[in-house]
């Protein structure tokens, strides 16, 4: 299970949320599985280089998740258990299962989360700070000198109501990545090619705007990608699908440890690589059943897809 | 205006209608313009083969628009005029800029159509059967034997009541192009990869579904290719956008006139260019103001949009 990287790789660090996640969904009902922005995307990560977690949850999160984590390799020293229940999170995919329908959230410890870094975190040369308050994605990034590949994602919930906060924070950052509707949110424009102009101009290198089953786009300054995402048959729950995303996208940018124009496209594809296995069963599921040569041949499948050549 | 090519090329047929549409959008109120499927289709094809045109209007459609027509060399010896006044039809984009509503809509010399083909239009290899009844599309078939390269599009009206005579048309044709929604409704499946192998199964030897901004996808039994659309700041009135993408995309086939892997992705391409153009104008107002450098420009921009490589 364990992802085959070298000790030499850069490492990946990601500060979100671990949740207990209730789904339903036209393929069925989870009760309290495994979830959160920084389970799908470490997880994802973790078949291209190394990651370091930073979380918080509570005293009844089970020990068998937590064991999930470890068995991709991911670093938990950054997991703090707290007095208190963990964040849990339920949804329905029933009437569309392109958007989710929120039907409890319980922050929980999540409440409270003041990420603290264990010693050794702070080397992380790529770090992803996964949708949490502005003001603590700031907070974090205050803790790091030096040149750093900085990627953010952010929600509805924080354009609305911390936008200075969040611009401020984006400023900082390499790469924002948000979805469609947040970005047509953020930046007032309904046309998608204007809300990514917007996005570069608030600062960060590069900007990915995500459009669910019908892929995502990287603007920056001096080229623009998109593909399509990956056709599959068997969508079962698509929750974790952005945090996959952006996994697979800054697990390999990790592993080549070089920004460029032809890594920064391959990423997205990567990306929409690992997406791809993370909407085809519950939870992580599915990365419990591959291995890396999985993935290398749906990589493959996928360029053929999209590539004018074949 | 009139597109470079030489006479030995395939000849193009489209069978369809001309109307005089009434657009609201935000970008404007446009009455009583030049539209209509044969329109679209043939003014868009006519950048790369010659087209014959089969439709009817009636004594009021406006000699100016049969100028217009005739500018890009497409032949109107098949535009029957009828006593009788033209197919209307009045549709906003004020709501939704990818999503039509129909605001009214007048068959008038339409609703009596029977397409008539005039002397040596019986020699195009390349035939599109626009949207109209399925069992006038049969009939149009019949006249033609030999080898054909035969396109189809139809619509919900005809899924909804004419479902076997449109499986029965489907089956004679070469490659059918049917929007997203339809492609769901005919197939019944709400997966569009499963909607696009049923298509196939009802015996095309291709099958394209088009997805608007989202780009479209091409099935067949040896390979899928999918590309997104073309990504524009500009979009003033989407009417005729399929119409435009079958034309290129049957336009570029007649050209080459090699029915191979590499042409069909490329036609799928070719398609999407001359969407992009439709939309950034009323009518086809915009193919008024461009040449075959404007359209071999953005067929580069594109390919870069989409190429892993650049």
């Amino acid at each position: 299970m364990i992802a085959p990287y070298n000790n030499i790789m850069e490492q990946i660090l990601v500060i979100g949320s671990v949740a207990l996640d209730t789904i339903m969904s036209p393929a069925g009902y989870s009760k309290e599985i495994l979830g959160g922005s920084a389970v799908y995307f470490s997880i994802s990560a973790s078949f291209f280089a190394p990651v370091n977690l930073v979380a918080t949850v509570g005293m009844d999160f089970p020990e068998k998740h937590k064991k999930t984590i470890e068995s991709f390799g991911v670093d938990l020293e950054g997991l703090e258990v707290k007095e208190g229940k963990t964040f849990r999170w339920e949804g329905s995919y029933v009437k569309d299962l392109n958007c989710a329908e929120t039907i409890d959230t319980q922050l929980n410890v999540f409440a409270e989360f003041k990420p603290c870094l264990p010693k050794g975190y702070e080397k992380s040369k790529y770090i992803f700070l996964a949708n949490i308050d502005p003001d603590l994605q700031i907070y974090i990034l205050k803790k790091f000198s030096g040149k750093r590949f900085i990627g953010c994602d952010s929600m509805n919930h924080w354009i609305k109501n911390k936008r200075e906060s969040l611009k401020n924070m984006i400023k900082k950052t390499s790469i924002i990545f948000l979805n469609d509707s947040e970005a047509k949110m953020l930046s007032g424009e309904s046309n998608i090619l204007k809300a990514g102009k917007y996005l570069l101009s608030l600062g960060p290198r590069f900007a990915v705007v995500k459009r669910g089953e019908y892929g995502a786009i990287i603007f920056s300054k001096d080229f623009t990608f998109m593909a399509p995402a990956y056709l599959l048959e068997d969508v079962k729950d698509p929750t974790g699908a952005g945090d996959t995303f952006a996994g697979g996208f800054m697990g390999y940018l990790a592993k080549t440890d070089k920004i460029n124009e032809k890594n920064m496209r391959n990423a997205l594809i990567w990306g929409s690589v690992m997406a791809s296995f993370t909407v085809q069963d519950f939870s992580v599921n599915r990365f419990l059943k591959i291995t890396r040569k999985d993935i290398n041949k749906r990589y493959k499948e996928f360029n053929s897809l999209i590539s004018l050549k074949g």
